[in-house]
């Protein structure tokens, strides 16, 4: 199988691109929803359970991973990852290089989580590929929250983000990251704000497509993956809120599966 | 000592009403912020997390314990609370004798976590004392995240706030309960929102009273607790937010200790 993992819900806009991307891949989804968020929290503690998370979905029979959670993907360094024997995928280089290809003026905006944005990821990632990019990050703590309570559409989110997004505006980006995988539940909005010109590049689209390029040349991996279009969905805590959000995300009905963390 | 624990910074409202109460009491507090919020998790979750806090505040010697956090004390049974050796203090029922005691008409809002009104268990703890009070209760998920990312004076929650009282300002309540330790530092909004006329009831400082009056006649249980004036503050997951908004609180500087879940 396919395994995915996210501190919530947000991870579920990776699952729904590689629903698209590569139709009918089993797909295991683990969603640490008793310890969410982890975009608030410290490095060394988000470290430690997204290898916690990995394990558990090789226990599941993973063939790959995604770590569909930019603060996982912002903390956990390479060398972490490489112990593993199974090839695994973070969000942000996808993002990364489809925004190096495009942008025109290398004006590069970014909001994340306050730990991704800490982490200064984006910007030496960016920097390393394209070394005269200007790049501003903005932490956005409270679009996660306002995502899970499912208050996407309203004005009080509007405003928050029109606060959020002005110092990237100032600056006159030409592209801008969604560095979190809640923020697609956003998307219009963003795109909105920030106005029509700015490319707005999604991680979860971007990470889907890197997936299927990595498969369309490793048949050997390929060939593990069982391609029944099972989705199995555990979350290390339940509750109406998730399956509401998962069934709006996914767009199909959700089994919830408890595991204990 | 006498032992506090919380999901994170909000039971620090009960902290500093315990000390402006029981000056010189040796304080050891828990904040769980590696798992923090607990107010959008399931009731099981929940007592797991709060019987391992009890057991942590236990064996750093706690003669005493408050549980500073609605959504816990909503949850934990008392039969759960009852196999301790030490008295246990929720910050409900504190609330709920001040409220019956002084509301006119009866007519008595509640705010809190999803977990706290789902529980349902301060209209059942009003009800027990004073069966013919009407109780209207409103959850208020994003005012934690607000107040954890320190927007305490931002016109975004003024209006947040604005919106999640409408309902309890049409019905009319005389008294609001805040039942949610990280209120109180909302308090002059939330009462500039829901009405001069209103009292708002404050459970920080109705658990420090009641503590205080537990300590006064009971003396066995008194002098087995220090007062040096010391306060640990022990927290699951170090980040500097937590500590600017622990200083902002308790108005002092403060030493956070580390330990693990």
């Amino acid at each position: 199988m396919i395994g995915v993992f996210d501190s919530g819900i947000g991870g579920l806009t990776v699952v729904r691109s590689l629903m698209e991307h590569l139709p009918g891949y089993d797909i295991v989804y683990f969603g640490d929803t008793a310890r969410t968020p982890y975009g608030t929290k410290s490095p060394e503690t988000v470290v430690g359970y997204a290898l916690e998370n990995i394990d558990f979905l090789l226990n599941k029979g993973s063939a790959i991973i995604v770590m569909a959670c930019n603060t996982a993907s912002s903390v956990v360094a390479e060398s972490a990852v490489d112990q593993f024997d199974v090839p695994i995928f973070e969000v942000i280089t996808p993002a990364v290089e489809l925004t190096v290809k495009h942008s025109k003026h290398l004006r590069i905006g970014v909001i994340g989580t306050r730990a991704t944005v800490n982490s200064g990821i984006y910007e030496k990632k960016i920097k390393a590929l394209s070394p005269g990019a200007k790049v501003y990050s903005t932490a956005c703590p409270l679009l996660v929250p306002l995502v899970e309570e499912g208050w996407v559409k309203k004005p009080e989110t509007t405003m928050i983000i029109k606060k959020y997004l002005h110092p990237l505006k100032v600056r006159q980006v030409d592209t801008l990251i969604l560095g979190c995988t809640h923020y697609p539940l956003l998307k219009d909005k963003i795109q909105r704000k920030i106005g029509k010109k700015v490319d707005v590049v999604d991680s979860s689209t971007a990470v889907a497509k890197k997936v299927k390029a990595f498969l369309d040349t490793h048949a050997e991996v390929d060939k593990q993956l069982v391609k029944k279009g099972v989705f199995r969905l555990f979350v290390s805590d339940v509750t109406d809120q998730f399956e509401k959000t998962a069934r709006m995300t996914l767009k199909r009905n959700v089994e919830l599966e408890h595991v204990k963390t």
